[in-house]
């Protein structure tokens, strides 16, 4: 092990940064007693993420036991940035829902989506690690 | 929405060939009834999964509640994959933990993990989706 730690614990701030500059993200979400997680399109409104979705197993499960978590990391190159955050999914309704008109809610993918869901964040967490993968010294090169 | 449908399913087969071709996935696991996410570096070993961590609340988690969902992705273009695993994880003692020699089980980080934990896969499901995000055209180039 080398003298450095490579874990360095994100300052809040530096983590709801990162939150606002991606949009992709992995939900994990209670469904029946067991847990599942899943990907989506994501987008930061002051302290809660907002995303949509369809009706289905995803908005069943966060409807019925609201306790979710939510990860996004990035690795560019020899650095890899995580953050991950505890909160309570809510289906936004009426009035409510027409917050993603002035947000960058972009679902990714072409599917019909008429749910928003807003996760309130109790708790954010955001490390970023200085990696060591001497195998990829190996990799052939030009 | 455009004609096609920009959701493949992976056959069962490409679901493994895209986790073994791959050492970087998120991990959720209930911890008091909560659910938590956390990035891991995993490999592949028959129908499980393998990972190594220290002592610490994902050990306690998965320990207590051996039902897990795990999930790896990658973004190529405007084409994304993820997979997503569930199944039931243990640690390995004894003669068992001894398979890490012989995977690749090559965590990025380098700090101290002496536990070894495999997961069980019960379900896999994989899916391609064409990505539709025009506003990327919007972004400078050269």
């Amino acid at each position: 092990m080398s003298d450095h730690d490579p874990v360095h614990v994100l300052h809040p701030e530096e983590a709801w940064g990162f939150l606002r500059s991606h949009e992709f993200g992995r939900l994990a979400f209670h469904l029946v007693g067991e847990v599942h997680i899943t990907p989506i399109n994501y987008a930061v409104d002051g302290e809660r993420l907002v995303f949509m979705t369809a009706e289905g197993s995803k908005l069943f499960g966060v409807t019925a036991n609201t306790d979710v978590a939510f990860e996004v990391d990035e690795i560019v190159g020899e650095r890899a940035t995580s953050v991950i955050c505890r909160g309570r999914a809510r289906t936004l309704e009426g009035q409510a829902a027409y917050v993603v008109e002035r947000l960058p809610v972009r679902p990714w993918v072409d599917t019909p989506k008429s749910v928003v869901v807003a996760i309130e964040v109790d708790e954010i967490s955001g490390r970023r690690f200085d990696l060591t993968r001497p195998w990829l010294r190996d990799l052939p090169t030009g």
